[in-house]
């Protein structure tokens, strides 16, 4: 392959510095995975510096007919960012600039390669933070949160980067400066780009640059939690919540299984017949937020509940998390495998979609471990899959899909596609929806360069 | 004309019963116009009651080139929906049902033909609300507020119809039937579809079913009025009030032309050197809402400040909002032809946008009044027009959108382009990002029959 491309490789190695591009394998090797744990190698990775040498290196790679897969810190899990066949890696971790922060308009300029962490702590200093929060934020870059659409338990107040980014500098596949959005919240002139782009997976365009939208930064929080001795009864919670005035800035949910799961591996103390828990996080002025935190715990209490504990100190804050944040840790001890998903399904049908989960796991005797964010009905399905257990893993994940498509359901809240569901997605969309897609893509990308065979069925 | 269409007029009998197509012009007449005040004669008036009778009427029209400008209650103020050359006007008056409301998952699912007002009724009942409430809710169609992403002061806190619609059923310019977004707040499964089709002012898709994301009511409600002895001080207010942790459901603003108008034309009691006003309202828990208040006024509470008044009944509340009430009578009585636009600048931009109006309406002779959505920077502009000004005006008009774009704003924050504003989106579009928008209306919509001529220059 790399003969064939001597004449490309030698023309990229005239665009960038030798510190800013990779071409032996062994240095290009790490930049061939993601979370998924899927890994291609890619012919070249290039580490652009500015919107002018992405535009350079996309328009030299349709000269050579070359794919490019763009990606941040590569924390993707479904290998959204793991390279095409043939293609070049884009990596955009030197383009991390934060570009201006303007919080009189709540605004921030900053550039694809920042972590959303660096994005939280230049926010916080002016009051404000940017919504998104993945599990990965101290790692994961904004470009890469773009791509996904990535959100995380705040979502379910504040919203995914969909609602919360105002504007986009990109370049399309055949290597056009496309600007969208408007440096305002409000804005209708001509089509709505900037949400298209966001959660198309370096499918459309690179992102050079985003318009982020920031809000204030809560004065104070409460953090409840809650058990029940069913997932009806924490259904019925979780409904009961989301319908009363106050919406929380965190509803996270862990199953039965999850719980037993800490329980025995981080020796917490949770009552022995908890089959749900809930965390529940409400933010808002000072004054007052003990009265609503007692609104929400009222809300939360409903036949079946077991025990409801609010937190008085940054100690009990923590200790409350403590079930939450050892689940992570565990499910990696308990299988060599873990097939994760993100499903999500209108808050109502969760115990419908956990007791199918259940059944499911019994017939494939896997074990399924589910906890996720509530308020918004996604749930990370988590497979605990022995090596031997591969194929029927794989038929077991068909009918979780199907599940929670016959639930009214997505197959994804925050994870996106990439090549892990990209045979799943004709369950959700319709063929003149995918239809579609492929031809706005084709506008974008006419080369089908960027990123090809993500998201889509290769056949479709 | 009508001979030239007699066949397709003749088929067009065969889908609709008599009651529900006007063939006559005198019929047809008063569905030429819209608020923008255009008027143009449509070749027929269809009242399509299901979304397979949309689906007849667009192959029909694929067969015979027939455009179709669909429209609901056409309170639209830029002419999106006066009918296109040679067109049908397809009215979603008849597709009035709500079809579900879905409290567990605040959700409500509605045809095109129900009112804003209905649907916060029927939302009310239920304890909740769908955020976009555009001053003409009593009478406006959700199809409508849809396709031109309308909104009012609410959007402030809580968003636009981008920020509060799940998914839509629509039929593309080709027939075929496009179902797009999810039933869950959470979905990154292909491409925003949802997003794109809102605001597209009915040249992409005609949407026959709306997936509408419903927000708990909140239980109080605290209304504020402030007075400024100049712009720049209350665009300070503005600004000290949008970096604070509470975001005001409303932050609505009033400059000194809006001020004397509503003084000298309904009498109401506002300080003589009142040079601007804003109405603030902040919603939430009964309990702390008055401390809440309290630290929203005195973030108002800047230099320049004349007055401030917290109501503490319901009584205070309507005199408070007394003059924002009088404005639009007031304005309608001073000039038979009022050019109202509705641009959108950062906010900390509303000082220079408000200054250069001034200098703008000396230098052309035409009273201009401002108020509007201050908290989005989204300010309605009013150019006071005589009849014998009508060209005089154009120039102010064009010089108004410069300066909006000169300050970073966007033409229009809620009203669309439609007519009145498509020889202008190429001074916010750069052609890249028009080029790619027509492209896109081409794979919706391969004959350019849905709207065509509307939102783009006709050239371009």
């Amino acid at each position: 392959m790399r003969k064939k491309n001597d004449d490309f490789l030698q023309q990229l190695t005239g665009l960038y510095h030798e510190k800013s591009l990779f071409l032996d394998p062994a240095d290009c090797w790490s930049y061939g995975y993601d979370n998924s744990r899927r890994h291609k190698e890619p012919l070249a990775v290039v580490f652009p510096s500015s919107h002018q040498q992405i535009i350079d290196t996309v328009l030299l790679c349709n000269t050579h007919n070359i794919a490019i897969t763009a990606r941040g810190s590569g924390t993707g899990t479904t290998g959204a960012s793991v390279p095409s066949n043939g293609a070049i890696i884009l990596s955009t971790e030197k383009m991390d600039n934060i570009i201006s922060i303007d919080p009189d308009n709540r605004m921030m300029i900053v550039e694809p390669g920042v972590t959303n962490q660096a994005i939280q702590q230049a926010a916080a200093e002016h009051g404000f933070f940017w919504p998104p929060d993945p599990t990965s934020a101290s790692i994961c870059t904004v470009g890469g949160n773009l791509a996904y659409n990535s959100a995380g338990p705040r979502a379910v107040k504040y919203g995914t980067p969909r609602e919360n980014t105002l504007g986009l500098t990109c370049i399309t596949g055949s290597g056009e400066t496309l600007k969208t959005g408007a440096n305002t919240t409000k804005s209708v002139v001509g089509y709505d780009l900037t949400r298209l782009i966001i959660g198309s997976e370096g499918t459309l365009a690179i992102i050079s640059q985003a318009t982020l939208k920031l809000t204030p930064l809560a004065e104070s929080k409460r953090t409840l939690q809650a058990t029940y001795d069913s997932i009806q009864a924490a259904a019925n919670a979780i409904a009961r919540i989301m319908a009363q005035p106050i919406t929380p800035c965190a509803l996270e949910f862990m199953d039965g299984t999850a719980i037993s799961l800490v329980k025995e591996d981080a020796q917490l103390d949770l009552p022995d017949n908890a089959q749900a828990l809930l965390m529940i996080e409400v933010d808002g002025d000072q004054f007052g937020l003990d009265a609503i935190a007692d609104k929400v715990a009222a809300s939360a209490s409903v036949d079946g509940l077991i025990d409801i504990h609010i937190a008085h100190t940054a100690e009990q804050v923590k200790q409350l998390w403590s079930a939450r944040k050892a689940l992570s840790p565990s499910l990696r001890k308990v299988a060599p495998k873990k097939i994760n998903e993100d499903v999500v399904v209108p808050v109502s049908y969760i115990p419908k979609l956990i007791n199918g989960l259940q059944a499911l796991s019994k017939h494939y005797q896997i074990p399924i471990v589910n906890f996720g964010h509530a308020g918004n009905g996604n749930i990370h399905v988590n497979l605990l899959v022995q090596l031997e257990q591969l194929d029927r893993a794989k038929e077991c994940l068909a009918e979780v899909f199907e599940l929670v498509i016959q639930l009214n359901g997505s197959l994804s809240g925050e994870h996106g596609i990439g090549l892990e569901k990209r045979d799943y997605i004709n369950l959700e969309l319709e063929a003149t929806a995918i239809g579609i897609m492929k031809k706005i893509k084709a506008q974008f990308d006419p080369k089908n360069l960027l990123n090809p065979d993500k998201v889509f069925p290769i056949d479709a």
